[in-house]
C-alpha cells in the first residue's frame, strides 16, 4: 500500500459524496454532460486570495501568474482578485486582451520571446520582464519603429536559489534573466535609451513548502534588489519579489505556514533601503492561488484483477492529469491526493490502483491506494487539479482531447 | 560535455544545411511560414517498410498503431503501405473513418473503452482487442442491442515481458489484457455467445533495441499464443504479435537487427503448430515505422551566456517534445540526436545548452551539447521526431499552441 496525498482543506461530503461548491461532484458532471472534467472552485479561489492578503503586509501587491490554469472563467474571476497579470506568451496576451484587463498591469516574463511577441506586449503597453541584454536592444528596436516608450523591468538571474524548491530557478548558469553582476549596466542603459523602467523581476524557484525557506529567500531578493539598484544610482519603482509558495501534493506536506512569512515580511518592511522606498512590491503567484481548488473527476470504466491487484480504470489519465502520473519534473512517483468522489464518506477497504484509459504503462493516477470499494460507474477525484492541469497535459494523446472543464 | 543521440540514416547536407525530402530544412520552414515545425519525410517511412518487408517473413503482416502518429497526411499515406491500422480510441477511430480505410482492417485496443466507443466500433466492424471479461460482457451486449456480430480478439496479459524494452506491458499485474490462464475460458465464452473470432493480441513491451530480446520474445508469444488456443481447442485466425521495434535515440544506441528478427521468424514459420497454421500473423508497430522519418525544426530567438555556460533558447520547447525533453517516461535526462540545421555541415566548436522559450526549467532541448557556433535565426532540428511527438506533448501549455506539420 502506497499512502494519497492529503486532501485539500474546504472539501466536504454532501449525501456520501464529494462536494464541490456546495453541490455533489455527480450533479458537476450531469451539469457538463460528460467526464472527464475539471471543476474549480470559485469560492475556494476568493477565499485564498482573502486568507494570503490577510496574512501579507498591506503593502505587498499580489500578481497572478496565469500559466498556472488560464480557463478563461478561472482566469476572469482570478483577475477581478488579483493586482496584475503576469504572462508567459503572445498568447496568453490575447487571453488577457480578449478579457478585457488593463494591460498597464501585466507583465511579460519568458526567454524566447519572439519579436513578433515583444512587438504586440509594447503596443499594447504591457511591462517586459527583460531576460537578456540581446532581447533589450531587438525590444528598444522595435518600440522606435512604433514611436512607443516601452515599459522594461529586468529579470534577475541572482546568486541564491529559493531552498528545498522542487524546481530552482536561480543560483548558477541558467536560462533565465540576466545575471544579477550584469543588471545594473543594463539599467542604466535602458533608462538612457528612454525607456520607461519597471523595475525588477527576480523569480528563485518554485513549490516550495518551508516558511523558513521562502523568508530566506524573500531576505534575498530584497538585499539582492537593493545592492543592484544601489549599483546602478536608481530607485526601483517596482520589484516582483517572485512567488515560490507551493501547495502540499504528497503524503507528509504539510501547507505553507503564510503567517510567518507575513510575519517576517512586515519586519523587513519595517526598514526598506532607500532603494526600496517608495517600490511597489509584488508576490508573483500562481499554483498557490488556484491549485487547491480544483478536482479532475474521471469516472471508472472497467474494474479488473490482474495476478492478485486491483485496477480501476477510468476514462481519463496523464492527457489530462501529466503531473498526477508522475511524468513532469518528478524522479520518484508518489501518489497525489485521489479519492472515490461518489463514495467520499465511505471509508477505504481494499487497495486498488487508479489508471488511465491510456494503452501505456505511464498512465497511472494512483498506485497500491488504500480507497472505499468502487465499482464501474463511480467517479475519480483527483485533487490539487487547479494548476498546471488541463493546460499542462497532452489532451491529444491517442486521439483522448481535451477534458470538459467549469467554473462552479 | 554531453553526448547527442546518433542521426537517423537518410538525413544528409545540401548547401550547408539539412536537407530533408531533398530540400533544405529552411525551404519547408518558409513553405509552412512558421516555426516550431515538424517535417515528415514520405520517402523515409516508404524505405522504411519496404525494407522491413523485405527482412520479415512474406508471411507476416503489419498493422499500424495510429498514435504513433495521426498527423492526417501521415496516416494516409502509411496506410497505403501498412496491412491494417490499430487504434486505441474512439477519437482514432473518427481519423481513420475520416481517411476512407476500410475498417475492417482495424483493430481497437485499449483499456478503458467506454460504451460509446465500443457501439461505434462494433457498428464499423472493427475489431475489438478485449482487455477484460467485463468488457466482453458489455461489448456483447451492445452488440446484441445493434443485432451485429461483433469481431472479437482477446488481449493477453502474458506471464513474460519484454527483455530490455524501454516500457514493459507483460510479466506480472497489468491494467492491459486478461492474465494469461483466464484467456481459453473467455476464448471459449465469446465464441459461444456468437462473435466472430479474430484471435490474439499479445503485446509485452516496446522500444526495444536487442534482437536476442526481441527473438526471445516472439518465440514466447508464438508458444503462449499455442497454448492458450490448444487449450480452448481452437485455431486461432490471426495473431497480433505485437511490435516493440525499437530506434536509437541515446548515444551508444545501435539500430534492430531485423535480419536477424526476419531469420528468427522465418525458421519459425517452417514448424508452426496446428493452432497456428492458418493464422494471419501480424506486428503492430508505430515509433519503428515513423520515428525516425520526422523532423522538429525551430528557430533560435536568442543567444545568452550565464556564469559561463551559454544558451541557445529556441521558439520551440517541451510543448512539441515532452519525450525530448526528458519529461516522458525517463529517469536520467538524455540528450536526443540534435543539430543546428542551417549549419548541419558544420564542425561543431562550442559547447552549448538548446533550451525552449518556456519558464521552466524542465524545457530543455539538448544539455552541454556540443555544436557548430549558432546564432540567433539558425534553425535547430530535433530527430527522431516522428513518433510520440507533436500528438504526445502538452501544445497548450503557457498558451503556446501547436507547431506546424507537414509531409514532404
Amino acid at each position: 500500500m502506497k499512502p494519497l496525498g492529503p486532501i485539500p482543506a474546504g472539501y466536504t461530503a454532501i449525501g456520501g459524496e464529494l462536494a464541490i461548491g456546495g453541490k455533489p461532484a455527480s450533479h458537476w458532471v450531469e451539469a457538463a454532460g460528460r467526464t472527464p472534467l475539471f471543476v474549480y472552485s470559485k469560492d475556494l479561489i476568493t477565499h485564498r486570495l482573502a486568507d494570503l492578503r490577510a496574512a501579507m503586509p498591506d503593502r505587498i501587491k499580489i500578481n497572478y501568474a496565469i500559466k498556472a490554469n488560464s480557463f478563461a472563467p478561472v482566469l476572469d474571476h482570478v483577475s477581478t482578485l488579483a493586482d496584475g497579470l503576469d504572462i508567459a506568451s503572445g498568447g496568453e496576451l490575447e487571453m488577457v486582451r480578449a478579457m478585457g484587463f488593463d494591460l498597464t498591469r501585466v507583465s511579460f516574463a519568458g526567454p524566447g520571446k519572439r519579436d513578433s511577441e515583444l512587438e504586440a506586449a509594447i503596443a499594447a503597453g504591457v511591462t517586459l520582464n527583460l531576460e537578456s541584454e540581446t532581447e533589450a536592444d531587438r525590444a528598444l528596436g522595435i518600440a522606435a519603429r512604433l514611436g512607443k516608450t516601452p515599459r522594461m523591468a529586468i529579470r534577475v538571474n541572482p546568486d541564491f536559489e529559493l531552498k528545498g524548491s522542487g524546481m530552482k530557478m536561480g543560483g548558477g548558469p541558467k536560462p533565465f534573466g540576466i545575471d544579477a553582476e550584469r543588471v545594473p549596466a543594463l539599467i542604466a542603459r535602458i533608462i538612457a535609451a528612454g525607456c520607461e523602467f519597471r523595475g525588477l523581476h527576480i523569480f528563485t524557484g518554485s513549490q516550495a513548502l518551508s516558511a523558513e525557506a521562502v523568508i530566506d529567500m524573500q531576505a534575498k531578493v530584497l538585499d539582492c534588489a537593493d545592492r543592484l539598484a544601489g549599483e546602478a544610482g536608481v530607485k526601483l519603482p517596482k520589484l516582483n519579489m517572485g512567488g515560490g509558495f507551493g501547495i502540499p501534493y504528497f503524503s507528509g506536506d504539510e501547507p505553507l505556514d503564510i503567517a510567518a512569512v507575513g510575519a517576517a515580511l512586515h519586519d523587513r518592511f519595517a526598514h526598506l533601503p532607500e532603494t526600496l522606498a517608495d517600490a511597489e512590491l509584488f508576490l508573483e503567484l500562481g499554483r498557490y492561488l488556484v491549485g487547491e481548488a480544483g478536482v479532475y473527476l474521471t469516472r471508472i470504466v472497467d474494474r479488473k484483477d490482474s495476478y492478485g491487484e486491483t485496477y480501476l480504470i477510468t476514462d481519463g489519465g496523464l492527457h489530462h492529469q501529466l503531473a498526477a502520473s508522475g511524468n513532469f519534473g518528478t524522479v520518484v512517483r508518489r501518489n497525489y491526493p485521489v479519492a472515490i468522489a461518489s463514495r467520499f464518506a465511505a471509508e477505504p477497504e481494499e487497495t486498488a490502483n487508479v489508471v488511465g484509459c491510456l494503452c501505456t504503462p505511464l498512465d497511472r493516477l494512483a498506485d497500491k491506494a488504500h480507497l472505499p470499494r468502487a465499482e464501474v460507474g463511480d467517479l475519480v477525484a483527483v485533487f490539487c487539479a487547479g494548476a498546471y492541469g488541463a493546460s499542462a497535459s497532452p489532451s491529444a494523446f491517442l486521439g483522448q482531447g481535451p477534458a470538459a472543464e467549469m467554473l462552479v
